[in-house]
């Protein structure tokens, strides 16, 4: 481990761990030892008052409107799309998280997958059907629909296929919207399913439900009853306004921390079963085939998981001195309670300050001071959630799960699935940032 | 109060107020009694199967954007504006909470007030300076802010004139928008205000800081330091974005739970005093003034407070039977612990579900099951938070803070503010519902 060192003006800092992580409350509120005049941050110091009045103090701005509008400087960050000329095959558009901050992913930018574009439904004319081995089969109109409790959570969605680029043998030089960029997090408003399953009235033979969209594709999935009565939920609000067209307005099914793709969008059909149906998309798709040629037969869950976001691929950090680092981690398993980072590639770690509130199966910011000293170091994250659940290592993660020759495409992503295990930036000499496997 | 009627088939229902109020758990999730054949929710029961397709089943659907879009059916939702032209003088946007659900108000649904116009600053060229009493004057830019350890948080704004229109001694008939839509509440991501002072080092003699936006009004309130000390954050991000151009990109000063003019955006100057300023908004505009002549000299807390969003005015309820009444509480000076319904008018009360996970100066959403007999009632909500602050009566309010003999218009909103009492709707024979005081 590369030794810490402690000049005389830092004695007072908390290092925690390797290359100048400091301890997560340094920095943070009152009564701590690197305020001080002088020292601080190392950044600017105020000249003389009173400041000059920038041009755009001095004349009306623009008019307020309906929808509220985006800087400029700003809105022209959209996200990445495969298939952009909608072409009758299926579209991605990925979250860019280097961009964003926080917990939430506003709605304009949640990550979408479309298998034959976005259906223009009428909310006054869409029904919903529980039926199949049911007491009493119901038809649910939107309206209908709004009159049940509801219940708010926020949960994070994330595509089996995301970060299939990091089952490439060599680390892909990519922004984290190209390798992560199919997860997002919101808060959702529905009905749980479980009120609309208890008058139906459930067979205690079934064990299944084949959940179908109304979209031409009817991308349908088989779920798990358990899951149904657990935390499913029948959502139609997204951010606190009515689902986004492409989310699956104006419901959707919700299974929180299970894979993207069953969590139905336009649900229509919720037939119960005592079997799974073996559609395409659990039969050939989403099934994730092993080193030794074997495949799952499902894998519903997205288990623990995090990366930095600040900095990561595409930014440059402009000068020695002190950072925020900071990051995204969420468990489809729970609460994250720890996320440890190193800055010399897993040498040494140390406990990041996770946001307050933590939620169960959500994004969960996380931060921790860094003083870059100039000389390379890797920055890397791994966390771990409430069950005990902590993220894998990437040598035993491929020892188990294997790995690909050249970049995964998108038609190879199918079989490089769930990867969670970590994702890792060098930092060099001038500042510049690469992505490594450690 | 009213007789509370027990049919023979909802004996096991948990009436626990007057006017059909049900236990808040009544409905949610396994092992209730409501469940049954035959009886349920007295919704439709499906047919035979299968479902016909729609229209929009049968046809490739639009292709994905950069930017996420909404279904055309709710996109044409937006705020009200005064002074739409953008008249050189204020200018209002009001969220439309009638048509939100949830606890987050979506970004470009958020209320917003502009004195002159939007500024449309560059995110390179702004700057920020902390000076005044301190030992060492510093000067931010975003890049430099952006090294900082950040923090994120939920929280709610409102405007201190919000719900000016209840203040009418006649119920003013208008949606939810109209009423109280001064008021949103978001996720927002920035550095903690006592992190920057704690390095300007504070002079401890002083008591106040004047903050200025670098808008062309240079908007300019004083604030208490202890504010400051306690949980005051320079915010670069909103809902996981930078800020919206008009929320005060690219970096506000947010005062938890306190007015929203207070929490200055464009900041560009932090100037550390002994004494408020008492500047035009600190002095003339938002100082309360009291049926006995008298007027407060600051007001800077927005009390707890709640009110029924659906059903709302401008909703009609579909005939007897069940239904979700649902609305948001927030406070101020803490978290939502308790919200009391009522479906009498005050008669009685019963205790609503709260949102798990309620959080410190935030919307809070609730939710009580109601079973509407067809037969006039008046709902009605009212909050208390975990410091034992409880929502005023009407009465009580009146009697403290006046009324007005006619509705309030916007430059009479300056004298008739942070009101916080209870918001009433009366629902006919019909369904339809009248804006009331109880």
């Amino acid at each position: 481990m590369k030794k810490i060192s402690h000049k005389p003006d830092d004695s007072s800092l908390d290092l925690v761990a390797g290359n100048g992580l400091l301890n997560r409350r340094a920095l943070l509120g009152r009564g701590i030892a690197v305020a001080g005049a002088g020292m601080g941050m190392g950044l600017t110091t105020a000249g003389a008052e009173p400041l000059k009045d920038d041009e755009w103090s001095t004349y009306q701005g623009t008019t307020i409107q309906g929808h509220g509008v985006r800087s400029k400087y700003f809105d022209k960050t959209t996200r990445i799309l495969s298939n952009p000329n909608g072409e009758p095959r299926t579209q991605h558009a990925r979250t860019p998280h280097e961009k964003l901050h926080g917990s939430i992913t506003p709605n304009h930018l949640h990550f979408t997958i479309i298998h034959n574009g976005i259906p223009d439904i009428d909310p006054a004319q869409h029904k919903m059907v529980i039926h199949g081995m049911v007491r009493q089969p119901l038809m649910f109109t939107l309206e209908k629909l709004m009159r049940y409790p509801m219940t708010t959570r926020q949960t994070f969605i994330e595509c089996g296929g995301n970060s299939s680029p990091m089952f490439s043998s060599e680390p892909v030089q990519a922004t984290l919207q190209h390798l992560h960029g199919l997860v997002s997090n919101a808060e959702w408003t529905g009905v749980l399913l479980s009120t609309l399953l208890e008058e139906a009235g459930v067979d205690p033979k079934a064990k299944w439900m084949l959940v179908e969209g109304a979209d031409t594709a009817a991308l349908t999935r088989s779920v798990p009853l358990t899951k149904a009565w657990d935390d499913a939920i029948v959502v139609l609000y997204q951010n606190g306004e009515p689902l986004m067209a492409e989310q699956g307005y104006p419901m959707r099914l919700l299974l929180p921390g299970w894979e993207g793709n069953m969590n139905i969008k336009y649900v229509r059909r919720i037939k119960i079963t005592d079997q799974p149906a073996m559609s395409f998309y659990e039969a050939r798709n989403y099934s994730p085939i092993l080193p030794n040629g074997k495949a799952f037969k499902f894998y519903f869950v997205n288990e623990v998981k995090s990366f930095i976001t600040h900095p990561s691929y595409g930014m440059k950090i402009n000068g020695p001195g002190y950072y925020d680092v900071s990051g995204i981690a969420y468990s489809g398993s729970g609460t994250i309670k720890r996320v440890m980072v190193s800055a010399d590639g897993g040498k040494s770690w140390a406990d990041a300050a996770i946001q307050a509130n933590a939620q169960d199966k959500s994004f969960t910011r996380f931060h921790i001071p860094w003083r870059w000293d100039g000389s390379p170091a890797v920055l890397t994250s791994r966390a771990v959630d409430d069950g005990g659940n902590i993220q894998p290592l990437r040598a035993d993660f491929v020892r188990e799960r294997g790995q690909t020759e050249k970049p995964v495409t998108n038609t190879q992503a199918f079989y490089s699935q769930h990867y969670n295990s970590l994702t890792s930036w060098a930092v060099d000499s001038k500042g510049e940032i690469k992505h490594v496997y450690v």
